[in-house]
């Protein structure tokens, strides 16, 4: 696969944070003792479950913003550099939202901002190539 | 990306309209006084959210069709078209379940319709190449 | 599409296991009287609920990883094998977690293995690819 590695291992390091997220719900269930299927109890149990449920909201979001971004400007380094800004806002969206569900704030709008930048991005360049066809 | 763009431009704006769905949950937060972690709390805010849940189950289910279709059958402005009736049903969905439960059903049907066309419609031409290798 | 056609059938058929699954919440609806948009009331319903829940959770992970994993090793066969242990693990997981909570163990423990083959594997070819451009 010659095509943007660093955008694939970006991608992989994403879902990997994010199968750390559904992680820590999982040992919350013993750790609260909140049994299968229910998904409330105990407000440290339902902070990580939103965590996990917050970030697997945006990874369609994000991943399918993050490879149309690297494939329209054919752009591997930059797009990754993008997506890891994205882990970071996400890594402090856990940290923050685990303490307290007002510290959430920071890391959302980090990764909400790297997203939008891939989303708008990916968009205006596919529209531009369609107008000019001959660049 | 000589490929597919319009398939392109149409994953995008599916994405644009699911945010925005996410948007009128976070909104309701504040309106409705239903503070994180909870996802419940007011008749209003619930159906906000199970608009955002509904359609982030049925992404992969489309984006994935969307695409195998598109690459499958090399037809971007088809491909796009059937994306473009999926937005379409969303869109219903979202104003009709918006007023009441009972009011989600013709969105519904026409967003499960243009996905079963696409999901199916890859299938079938996949199976159909695998048999037919020299076609 | 010459590229990877039985790991495009293995991502379909994973998806009409999953689309089975919601069918299966959306009559649950009905036979055990939750309406919309309550997602509680009956543990029959939120086990079915919650059925669907994980294994949209797991998409991503399993999807993004199957794909990277095949066109890095550019291996649509043993892909497409893993793939189908994964599809595996999630109808033992469903005819499990139908019956009882506890007894979901099984196969979710066989997907989680498919799709950390499939991940792990992809991450270790793609950077071993990047450490050895020439080979």
């Amino acid at each position: 696969m010659n095509i943007h590695p660093l955008v694939a291992i970006v991608s992989l390091l994403a879902l990997l944070l994010y199968f750390y997220m559904s992680l820590r719900v999982g040992q919350g269930r013993s750790k609260y003792g909140v049994e299968a299927p229910a998904v409330t109890g105990h407000p440290d149990f339902e902070r990580a479950y939103r965590i996990q449920m917050n970030t697997l909201e945006w990874l369609p979001l994000f991943l399918v913003s993050l490879w149309l971004f690297a494939l329209s400007w054919d752009a591997d380094l930059i797009s990754a550099g993008i997506g890891l800004v994205w882990i970071i806002g996400r890594i402090l969206y856990l940290t923050g939202y685990s303490k307290a569900a007002a510290a959430r704030g920071p890391g959302f709008g980090i990764q909400a901002l790297a997203t939008a930048v891939l989303l708008f991005g990916a968009l205006g360049k596919i529209i531009w190539m369609l107008i000019h066809p001959g660049a």
